[in-house]
């Protein structure tokens, strides 16, 4: 968590119209017709009393056509002339979008990240953002009455002057913090889904939109395979307390819907056991067979890996059939499976063990819930129910407010339907 | 003529390399196979002992499509929008270069304009270069022999930090700016022909590419309709005193033949009489019958084609079939024609003429030569020749180094071989 997003001042003058900031991804911009879409979503909620940021992605497929030029200029490219060639997508869309909203009569202006400045670590490819200098784009909403249309995704090397992109989903990040450095009341995220639901819907018809999750809800559901939202945008919005609204940008501008407010624990006023289920399919399992019972072993078997850059999720230890030694059985990303493997194949002297196995066909199933923190047994139903079901679980993690199993890959759809229903999450 | 290109301070050191830049247009880099095929011309140069920084145009086709989005997003978008959407072509290419550069283990790194910066007025989508910083690029060619690959066509303006854009064929105006910013030796503009002829040799087949040409030639040759430089580009060249050398983006990198050198007058040898035939189609004439021969008629007709930004270009007046008052014909470009008529017939009756009549029909076809100074009659002689050949001749300007004629557009081919021979011009 490194995203710092203030301007260091106070930007909040004492007759200030409350402010907002609307994000669209790119297919919300994918052409000029859905970008004049965008300006009308933008218009109602200056007529209903927003001074406004907009912060937009790239055309959609652009971004891709951008990243496969680097590649083919080189597999091994410079993070920063990447950067320089994928920024130009959201720069194109924020021009775009300003002279879509002056064509409506509404006041605005783009911004590049440079320009604001939106600075920067100098991770390029996938910086964090570390401070946003809000001051002019607040200065223009009293004065002119001016929409700042940020292109997201962006920023500026403090020390280098160079272009830094956020990373993938960057764009989400963009318009939190920027909506933390402007004081914004909220940031809406327009999407191509209308909210959060319990779990997803393809799986289970039976899911249902939440009308409020908590910010650790939503950072754990994040994290654990859901995709709405990008991690990194969710810690940023639960550090800068941030409420944030996650709804859908194919709504009529005139009549939008419901979508799901991410907020404080405390705005919810009656906290689920479990609000949603989540799951992965990005696991892959190693286990270790018989190795050594000594002091050490654990940093010979998961440094290696943690050097690799290789992360290391859910770890059990068990006595093996022979009695004097122990099976150890953990899970990594599934793309960097065989990568983990040949690391251990290599220090199988260092560590000391009999075999290697593992498998890929494994998925990660999660419960997640604020009100797992005063209610006890909650996991402990879950085992049971699955158990019912002929379900085997391989591993189990669990932390304050969700737990996870790892089971077989093919029964996934009946291991998130059971959960989904035992804790109550079907709609009627 | 307002593009000033220095840093403000000396650049060059006692011991530094030559330094070069080189300008690539967009047909040069449309995908990524020629972008590498620039890399390898780049690295040829350095290898020959130069310091150089490239300047790149957008990917050929990529202005056009960001364009039609501006126009697709209304017709009437603010100029500052437009060149931060557009200036995003160059931006990519400089990027993949750099990557590609890198990639053949040039040591590369791209500047956008903002970064340099190259600064200029506010005349956004047309803007002028008002100064450029070349100091971090030289001290990079001398700490690191690093290769500056600048996108084209784009800086920053110099009180509001946004993108401003050049106009159609600013990269070559980027180029040579930057040469004079950094003290280059030369400045070589890779183009789709090989040189500079004495005439387009779609037209004329026995024309010859031109080893030489002076600053003053060339800038009379692009102002007339030859279309290998852009007319400001060659400005800057002859001011600073820029030797502009045009070649071909298509010659195998290995063997690079000869182009065109635009260079000082003093050093061409043997000055030809006339240099080369150029001729426009983008003229149209505009006859008023009956002019009031009375003072301040000159004022009445041309302040108002003037306030509307209309250029006009050849000017005769003779005295009307009715001996009492005079006919006054001159040029405009046809793009304005229907606008010049109709500013002339509101104005009317404050001018006083019988009638307007007009014809879009012609073209002008123009002789430029410095030697014209020093030899007389060098006009007498093509009026005759083409008047042998059954061309009439509608209207006639002269400077001193050129002539043009203006005459029916169906003679065109004709009267440029017939002077292009006059003229010694054809190849054996």
């Amino acid at each position: 968590m490194s995203d710092v997003a203030n301007s260091g001042s106070p930007l909040s003058g004492a007759a200030a119209r409350p402010r907002l900031v609307m994000k669209f991804g790119g297919t919300s911009v994918a052409n000029i017709e859905r970008i004049r879409n965008v300006a009308r979503h933008v218009k109602r909620e200056i007529e209903a009393g927003f001074d406004v940021a907009v912060v937009v992605s790239a055309m959609s497929g652009k971004t891709n056509e951008l990243v496969a030029w680097c590649k083919e200029a080189s597999p091994l490219h410079d993070a920063r002339e990447y950067d320089a060639v994928v920024a130009s997508g959201e720069q194109v869309t924020s021009g775009l979008l300003a002279i879509v909203l002056q064509d409506m009569g509404v006041q605005a202006r783009s911004w590049q990240g440079w320009q604001i400045p939106i600075l920067t670590d100098q991770a390029h490819g996938s910086a964090r953002i570390e401070s946003i200098d809000g001051s002019e784009i607040v200065k223009r909403f009293s004065e002119r009455s001016e929409v700042a249309v940020v292109a997201g995704f962006q920023g500026m090397h403090k020390a280098t002057g160079r272009i830094a992109t956020l990373g993938r989903g960057g764009s989400d990040t963009s318009a939190v913090a920027l909506a933390a450095a402007i004081g914004a009341a909220r940031c809406d995220i327009y999407t191509d889904v209308d909210g959060v639901y319990t779990t997803d819907p393809r799986i289970v018809p039976k899911a249902r939109r939440l009308e409020k999750v908590a910010f650790e809800e939503m950072l754990e559901m994040a994290s654990l395979g859901a995709k709405v939202l990008q991690v990194r945008s969710v810690e940023v919005a639960m550090v800068h307390k941030v409420p944030t609204y996650v709804r859908s940008s194919f709504d009529d501008p005139a009549h939008p819907q419901s979508g799901t407010l991410i907020c404080a624990e405390e705005d919810i006023m009656e906290a689920q056991v479990v609000t949603g289920i989540a799951f992965s399919r990005d696991e892959a399992q190693i286990t270790l067979r018989r190795v050594a019972d000594k002091p050490g072993v654990a940093a010979a078997i998961f440094v290696p890996l943690a050097d690799a850059n290789i992360n290391v999720d859910m770890i059990i230890q068990v006595v093996s059939d022979d009695q004097a030694s122990t099976d150890i059985t953990f899970t990594v990303p599934s793309a960097d499976y065989d990568r983990a493997r040949a690391i251990l194949e290599k220090a199988s002297s260092t560590i000391g063990f009999a075999s290697v196995t593992g498998a890929t066909d494994v998925v990660k199933v999660s419960a997640i819930g604020i009100g797992m923190r005063s209610h006890a047994g909650v996991a402990a139903r879950a085992f049971k129910a699955l158990s019912e079901k002929g379900i085997n679980i391989r591993a189990i993690t669990t932390s304050e407010i969700k737990f996870s199993v790892l089971i077989d890959a093919a029964y996934t759809e009946l291991a998130v339907r059971t959960l989904h229903s035992l804790y109550g999450l079907d709609k009627a």
